[in-house]
């Protein structure tokens, strides 16, 4: 695209451009869900007797062409329809005529942008929370094989216990399931039904049936009272970003340990040739990118929760145009989840332990030693521990 | 303090205040939390066989009486004792002798602290939960008393359609209840027993009894395994960060539109003199200083969430000093949305809307006839639309 | 691009589009800038006899014929190239044969795509720095045209003192001055040539003039020693993301301002036609989206400062694949500064200030009028106010 | 501080607490700054004939008693003053009566606080650019006594080339200097006078000397028109946060590498015992927290910075009460970063490479062999670097 900047670009269209941004672009995969939405309306409206059944079918067959038409790639959102709703309208009505136009009776944008994105939503966590389980899967499959591997258990990176591959795989298993937990639960802001809330204030002088579309929707509650709808934008958006931060920020820290283990100094994992990356100048290098990669993920989705957070800090309450700007950082934040989570479910599978590097020295055993001895002794902890460090000082 | 770069001060005294840092003074908090925590471990240890009865009973009945000599102020934690566990640790053996130090047998600091914060988040959420309860009774008694009165719905900032001081108030009742729910729920982050963990790898040696604690304590479920431990350290407090920066951040918006309805360009709202500010050099003006903290205490509670995530952020796995900076973020979060809270709850009820300076202009109630010609006389909505507006341009 | 997680692409592939991310796309905009730099390094070899004269001007010849069908649109950077630098080589490679290869002689493309950056960051940041000139220059016309209307000047958003359009406008030129200063000297950390610091520890063996390159490419200064060119990596990206905050920040406030100007209420300014946009269910409203943009455009940045902060935090010192991710926080606030510096600049011919609709009450002048007292009568300042303030009383 | 909500608090006091919030703490080492002002600000008054020359003597004569007695320890500012500027006029007021109300004519609580701020700025950060000094210093002393030592460069965390504790050691200091410059170019924006702005549009019916003022307390200029001094507040301040997370950035860095080169399996350095920590349960471990927490220190100021942007996000122009939660971070940010500093310029000296535990493998000579290769026999680097390789390979 040609900057805003350029000469000669009259004024309404730059004021276009700037203000589409990249709707045009972010939009692309909200097409199934406003369709899904829009349909949703269309028949509850017929059902309220203010869409004939020949308007409705019209309405339903030609936003169902129209999806399949986007899904095969036969068209794309272009600028000038400034959004997912504006191309869908504008097709359906070229498509069965001014009816189309019929669809949009009680509904905003407001309302309308709420209910794709939430569904959305809804399924982009789905599929999130199963890639994460495949991460979880990986690990136990590597306790499966090479738990019994003995490992160093360190804090502030120092050997402090004993420790092993089982407890090291199981320990970020348990915190990865967690963080699935919390990304389904997340779905809770996005679960409402917020048709018929139209631009924040409902559909005075139609009596619309919000939980109509709420089942056909399969929300879990009507959204209420209706000035909720867009003071609540930004919260489900935030949440789920929030919840992907812990997510990738444990993968993060797996990443960190797998870094760690695969240094010369350590050499406690090896990774298959083809996970890690060759240098351009030094041939010998296997380098784990991969991993690299995803412990610095974090920062990118702590930056778009701080930007989701910011975007709708001091509004006062009703719409405002701020809140489009919601979407980037949320599909920003999605895909990088989805692809992280992905990418180490396949890595994970390709570590090995190599046991013949991993030592264990006495002194990790002095605690587990003093604490028999005050079990069988009675000695005080600290006078058992002692006992034991002088043993093990003499053995030196 | 004297700071740390003064001269004459010896090296290992300076590494001492660097590394105790304000642990000294945020601990304050942790003591009935710690004690509680600790009673719990050495009962257990008691049922175990590895506590006596006498010295159990020696060392709850100390600690019982450093918590009440705590709380009546007698005492309070050295720069020294470097945090809460030292303090107690040094005044049981002072008190009780050597028996004050056996209640560590199977016990690190790593578990201790955890299991301290853990039971102090859950009971600084309840009491927030409660505040905020409070919040939403305020708006629901505003929605009540003028309830009535009709407002502008805006949209942009502009008016769009007619609304009302009822569906105003019960728009931001809907999110607090919504901000007091996440917060609740927040709480399953914290709500494991971390005790039988020690330093993060198990107490080897010994056979602790962690469902014991787990009871005595209140906790929902043991963790397991107890490498998960260490490693979910600081997502409690960010979970709880964030749902705190939601319900800030609605607190903040509400305080937002007061703002705005109290200028004199609006003049929507009159505030008692007692909660608006003077001017040192303007006598004639009230302002809302109140609301203007409020509608910035979002921006120290985003810090805090990113401070929060950015501690552990790339850690490898085990205990690492890093996770002392938490607690700072986590209780300055706390303290401020429980003063936000509640200072909002007191001042909601002083808030009146002025009915007299209120005016809704005919255009608002363009969009409802418009729809009410749709369902009457079956014309599409634009159409409709397009009578509406024209008659209206009419009578200006 | 089919997501990461899509059955049957092999492991290899997979890893690719993982560790290549986005740079196949980002990457379009550094090759007028890596083309100059390679151009530069090749010239260098030239001169220290490691490259012959022929084989240089293939070469640079190759390179420039490169630039000028990438700008043409001829080619673009694809997936399987990576990145810039491995499109350039590839396709010079294909162009003038194995010579092609010679250039990467002394060099990694650890310090190749640092000089690309630099070069780049240095452009982007004077451009915008021009486009920000504009906004002053925006904000001085509407001082010279309507500077002479009075308005309030306000404290706590209440009427407190006399003020005037031009006060205003002048206000927030000189604030965006300051901002254009400020980016101009974040250039500072960019202007220093990272070539021949090769992978990070120099070319060894190699008697490399780093001081020609300098000279060709216009840094400022040579970055010695080498390990520190990747330790800084990530702080010249921060701190240009930083000023643009505070850019972007300011123009989010001047927003603020024309959106409450702009409200019905106030009604102290007007906008053109082209510059607001409709509504879908209410067209006789005019929204100012594009302020409201702007408004939200600072949490954009504000993200991805925190992005580029995080992604370097804690890592051990020497190049990690974790600083390929700057690249997207780094373009992200570029593109989004410079177009709302553009816009605003055109934006703000179009606002009239509405005096018709301004009213400063007699209270505005109570400081002054004190003052004047205080000065003939030498009262003390609090005394004389009180008089003033009385005589207003009375008035009303 | 009993907390807000406890009950029987009447509902002023709340108010008052509320919004005085820290600043009574805070404020302390504000006093000597906000003398400073008040007198230069006293005597410009005096030369304008606005204070009589008496009245002149016992302001500037009570405030330095008063800057004495705090320094001393004699009072403390109070809750009931709210912050330095009330505790310091109703204490001068009692020292000398109400002549000291006269210091007030022609300012007003913004230009105030901002003067005091800005001169504690300018210090602040002169001192701690003094400290960065000494880390500098601090990492010249080891290079210069283990500089000759070798260490592997690593890439990736992967051992690449040769390097030296030399290069390490300077390559941070490096860095470091450059924090120095930019944290004393960050000055800048605090380096101008806002006096004479009173709340904000100028002492209007006096003739104040504002170039007076700024020579008196060492501006570098006049800030210009008066309505940019509110609209700049939280610029510099972020500024300065922004360098300071720079600084402490590459200091968490520093401490990132000797956490790695202190572990067992690199054991590349050691540590004296009286800068290490011991564990509860394992008295063999010596463990680095200082290290650790200056490389969680970051995390502290990142989150401050965004604190410290999010708090003048959106609002309007003119003061806001908000403004006053720029405080906090600052000067939380400021103490850490002193701190961190500091601690690091002692810890350096106390850190031992052991040369007897760094090995470099052949393989990080290979660039160095091909490259001597190529400019003996004139072969592609790729080639040379093959035959290189190879003979590596053959020596396994």
């Amino acid at each position: 695209m040609a900057r805003l900047w350029d000469k000669g670009i009259p004024l309404d269209e730059r004021i276009l451009r700037f203000t589409a941004g990249e709707d045009h672009r972010l939009d692309a995969r909200l097409v199934p869900y406003d369709v899904r939405a829009s349909i949703a309306h269309a028949r509850m409206l017929e059902t309220r007797g203010l869409l004939s059944a020949e308007n409705c079918a019209a309405i339903c067959a030609g936003l169902e062409a129209l999806a399949a038409g986007h899904a095969a790639g036969e068209w794309a959102i272009e600028l000038d329809d400034e959004d997912v709703h504006g191309a869908l309208e504008r097709r359906l009505i070229e498509k069965i005529g001014a009816a189309g136009g019929r669809v949009h009776l009680g509904r905003s944008r407001n309302d309308q942008v709420l209910a794709a994105l939430r569904l959305y939503l809804k399924d982009a966590v789905g599929g999130i929370a199963q890639i994460t389980a495949r991460v979880v899967d990986s690990l136990a499959a590597l306790a499966d094989k090479q738990g019994q591997i003995r490992l160093p258990g360190y804090t502030h990176m120092q050997p402090a216990m004993p420790s092993s591959v089982a407890l090291w795989a199981r320990g970020f298993a348990a915190e990865l399931a967690d963080d699935r937990a919390g990304l389904l639960a997340a779905v809770r802001r996005a679960d409402l039904n917020p048709l018929g809330s139209a631009a924040g204030y409902g559909a005075l002088g139609l009596d619309l049936d919000r939980e109509h579309t709420r089942v056909a929707l399969g929300f879990a509650a009507v959204q209420e009272p209706v000035t909720a709808v867009q003071l609540s934008r930004g919260k489900a958006e935030a949440s789920v970003i929030f919840e992907l931060a812990l997510l990738v920020g444990d993968l993060g820290r797996l990443a960190s340990d797998l870094i760690l283990f695969y240094t010369d100094e350590y050499a406690f994992v090896s990774l298959p040739d083809e996970m890690t990356t060759g240098s351009s100048i030094m041939p010998q290098k296997r380098n784990p990118d991969v991993f690299e990669l995803v412990r610095s993920a974090p920062a990118t989705i702590q930056g778009a929760l701080m930007e989701s957070l910011a975007i709708t800090a001091k509004l006062t309450s009703g719409y405002h145009r701020d809140l489009q700007r919601l979407k980037a950082p949320l599909f920003r934040s999605i895909d990088l989840a989805e692809d992280c989570a992905a990418i180490m479910a396949h890595a994970l599978r390709g570590v090995q332990f190599r046991a013949e590097n991993i030592e264990l020295g006495d002194e990790l055993y002095a605690a587990e030693r003093a604490n028999e001895l005050v079990v069988k002794e009675g000695l005080p902890f600290r006078d058992a521990y002692r006992k034991i460090a002088a043993a093990l000082a003499k053995k030196k």
